[in-house]
């Protein structure tokens, strides 16, 4: 018999004070996208509770940006992915006993929770990774729709939303999420898919151009008589530098 | 005679682990604007020692925003001013014993530090409030010109004036930091020595226009005979609407 949620965290509650800071946890937002689609993953503790973010803590040693890679490592199997933090939330009271009694138990302590979002295809995504111990479900959300959130996790998910999509003007976006060669309409529809809404043709194309991290190729998909869109590929140097310098600003 | 840093840490170490949570620091970047020039206020906390940023610690019941409102106000006597969490700053070994040795003071537990910055008007800041106890020389220094910075503070200024410049995309700024009323070239002139560069006069213009933040004056300043540019008012409602709610955004 799977033990209950309460067994799990009174077990663990000395070795966590032993591993991880006091106050400090870590919460991600992760997006998947894959063919069009843009979902957020979340998780329930225990059978009858509100949904939650995976998350968890920082290890004393452990670089707090080396936890977040860790932590969406261990509860998705992702790697590789990319992972930026964009706020932290430190209200008091922030957090909720969710055994509705004080429980004295490490996992009850306030934290502050550092925010992360992630994007990734999700089909990459092993969500039967984190069922061994403390989820009993980890599903695929849509953006538009979400279920009822436990904390402020509804409040992390949104601001996750403001800080990505700003992102945008910033940072490229693609690479690991389209296949290797894409037409511009496959990119674009990226875009529209974390923006949520439609974007003109013409001003994409020119934004992308500018931007300088794609190569045209000579190739054309082939979709019918008259529709054969160009292929293109990320020229990787150049996204790798704007990854880390980002796209000149708007001011 | 003044008592020594370490004695003043020594005193203060049982009541800051009474009153603060541990292994959380607030880091503020305050930029302070004052008839055209952009300067950072730092400290020093001892003879001899590297320059630092003022901070504080979060109280085991505060809010975090709230402790970083407090935090400011203690160290500067600025309150009611534009305060904003930009990053949390997490690495390991981050810390720096300013004693050269393992205190084992709290003050020299790891910290994961909070990072807001700040903008006000530097006449409006009493620089003598911090001197009680632990600062020793708290000074405006020139942007362009910073002195040497302990620990990853020089990394923690630099990210503050990145997103403080991307902050100006979405974000109006200047009310506080300019007369009630006040020039277009006035106000350009605050968005120049922020980003550090020129800016065209016709777009500055027209961008700040659609905005819908600024109400146009039936008067003019009289600088000369032949120069006597409109002035402006901020529009309260429409200025913290936009505080609220962000400018549209470029995508």
């Amino acid at each position: 018999m799977k033990e209950t949620l309460r067994n799990v965290f009174e077990k663990r509650s000395g070795e966590y004070t032993e591993l991880y800071l006091t106050h400090i946890s870590i919460d991600c937002v992760v997006l998947g996208f894959h063919e069009g689609l843009l979902k957020i993953l979340v998780l329930k503790l225990k059978e009858g509770s509100k949904w939650s973010l995976p998350g968890g803590y920082v290890g004393k040693e452990e670089d707090i940006d080396d936890a977040a890679i860790r932590i969406l490592r261990e509860r998705t199997g992702a790697d590789h992915i990319f992972l930026k933090q964009f706020r932290t939330f430190g209200k008091n009271h922030r957090n909720e006993d969710i055994f509705e009694e004080n429980s004295g138990l490490w996992m009850a302590q306030r934290f502050l929770s550092v925010g992360y979002y992630a994007l990734i295809d999700f089909h990459k995504v092993n969500l039967s990774l984190d069922l061994a111990e403390i989820t009993v479900i980890a599903e695929w959300k849509d953006v538009k729709n979400l279920p009822e959130m436990m904390m402020d996790h509804r409040e992390i998910i949104d601001q996750a939303l403001i800080y990505m999509r700003r992102g945008l003007n910033y940072y490229p976006i693609g690479l690991n999420l389209l296949p290797e060669r894409f037409t511009m309409p496959e990119l674009q529809q990226l875009y529209e898919s974390i923006l949520n809404k439609k974007l003109n043709r013409g001003n994409f194309y020119r934004k992308m151009m500018r931007y300088d991290i794609l190569t045209k190729l000579d190739e054309c998909r082939k979709i019918g008589a008259h529709k054969s869109p160009h292929l293109y590929r990320f020229n990787i140097d150049n996204y790798q530098k704007a990854m880390e310098e980002g796209f000149k600003e708007s001011w």
